[in-house]
């Protein structure tokens, strides 16, 4: 009797809740929602010991956080979110704490495609951003799996930054940018092709049968060919894990630490930085609410730079 | 008599003043010191807006903090400063103002090379970072004398970012490598050629007169090639405008904005980010002892982080 009262007045609590939280989010509603928030989730080991716990423990309530937080984006509007998982760096720690890292990951991974999931229920898309083949081979499956079980879902996106750092990511998009470069000159079909046509013609130069150029001399057309393999910041935009996106409008760094960490670099030109010194598995709905409240308090500002430019 | 007993009270609290501050310079340096400190300097236009100044004032006021910020981290033994002086995105500005802003330039980067000036009291070295040929003449003109004069300084150095941006500087790196990288795969010279040779002897390609390769085919010998061809972490580093410098410790923007701006994100990945409230001219010495401050406070935890990696 004693237990289903509680029980009773457990569940009132949390429907106040929720209903104080679908409130406040209604009033933040008629201000900018921003369309990406980023996670750096820092701190879990740290809460661990804070609080006298095994190491994995800092993990698993990570991971009570970290589905909060993304309740909190998608009831809000916000249509996309990153977060952190697990850097190129990580795999340098002690290889227990990586397979721990990995084994849950792959649990966590296969719970995402539950009927029950956080992503069925708001109809996500998930993506692995990263080098996915450094994850070992049953991890880099399962990635594999909820990227195509999901990718019809087009309410919001989820993308999951696993052997990730920003560095390798522009080192990969210049490598592709640079292949594709060299399909596209040597292609003996589409545009390309016209333009060496155009070049081999205007020099005379000989072509055999296979199209391939056989003689290249002269300044003036070495000019040209220069042109054409030159790399532009397109290529490089296109060819980033996370051209799948648009640039994040806040990224939400807990413990305090205000830097980076090689974690999307390249596309953090315009986002505000929060810095709640909360360890990540104490962040709370309040620091979500401040950091989209700074975010909405600058909006008007930033357009406005953003015109005056 | 006024007058002079009125200079001399100001002469004795600035003396005050400066004791002051080398005994705190002092005493932070029992601490790890940053060897490279940078700065947004954000705030100029809105210090001349709420003080009913022209708009020109502001930036004026700001260079009188840029010259004390320069003497507190050379003072205190930082070797390395860089500042964000004028963007790319800040050539679409009205042309008026950018031509005040471009005077401004040559006629400060004149004042740095004087006798009395802050670059010869404290031997620093001047490196004017971006691309200097969006510069009008005179300036970029400017920037090269100034760079040749203070080649010989070795104390400190002073990177001055103008016509920057970060996604400009990693495009020129990433065009400037495979240029590197074109030559040095064509060249009939040195190791790579002796790499080619082995390809091409290997695969019994032909080979004219001038070393130019006439056939290239069979997916081995392309594979060996792309090999060559990749572009890697290490050219993109060397190439990078600021490769220069080490990467910096400390970013420190003024007036409460929490974002890079397209400034040194290559370059951020481990820096700690310092964002006083205060517009650019009303920094004082406090918004950067507190920034130093934090970055000796964070210092073990960093270096503890970086071999637990």
């Amino acid at each position: 009797m004693e237990e289903e009262r509680a029980f009773s007045t457990g569940k009132l609590f949390q429907s106040l809740g929720n209903f104080c939280r679908k409130f406040l989010f209604r009033i933040l509603s008629v201000g900018p929602i921003p369309s990406h928030i980023a996670f750096i989730m820092d701190g879990n080991r740290r809460y661990a010991k804070k609080n006298d716990l095994e190491e994995g423990s800092g993990h698993k309530a990570g991971f009570i956080t970290l589905m909060s937080m993304l309740k909190y984006c998608y009831e809000l509007g916000v249509k996309h979110v990153t977060i952190y998982a697990f850097s190129i760096e990580n795999f340098k720690r002690k290889p227990e704490e990586v397979q721990y890292v990995m084994d849950l990951m792959q649990e966590k991974i296969e719970g995402l495609l539950k009927e029950e999931s956080i992503v069925n229920q708001y109809g996500i898309r998930v993506y692995f951003i990263g080098n996915l083949k450094l994850l070992n081979e049953p991890v880099r499956a399962a990635t594999e799996r909820a990227m195509i079980a999901t990718a019809n879902n087009t309410k919001c996106v989820l993308l999951i930054c696993v052997a990730y750092t920003s560095s390798d990511e522009i080192v990969h998009a210049v490598q592709e940018s640079c292949r594709h470069k060299w399909d596209e000159i040597r292609t003996s079909n589409g545009v390309k092709k016209d333009k060496w046509d155009d070049i081999v013609e205007s020099k005379g130069l000989k072509i055999d049968k296979g199209d391939e150029i056989q003689e290249l001399n002269g300044v003036e057309s070495e000019e040209k060919l220069e042109e054409c393999r030159v790399i532009q910041l397109v290529d490089l935009e296109k060819h980033m894990y996370m051209a799948v996106a648009p640039d994040p409008d806040i990224l939400i760094r807990s413990s305090g630490e205000t830097r980076l960490s090689n974690f999307l670099l390249w596309q953090s030109t315009n986002t505000l930085l929060s810095c709640p010194r909360a360890l990540w598995p104490d962040m709370g709905l309040w620091h979500f609410v401040w950091a989209v409240l700074n975010f909405q308090q600058k909006y008007s500002y930033l357009e406005k730079k953003k015109k005056q430019l």
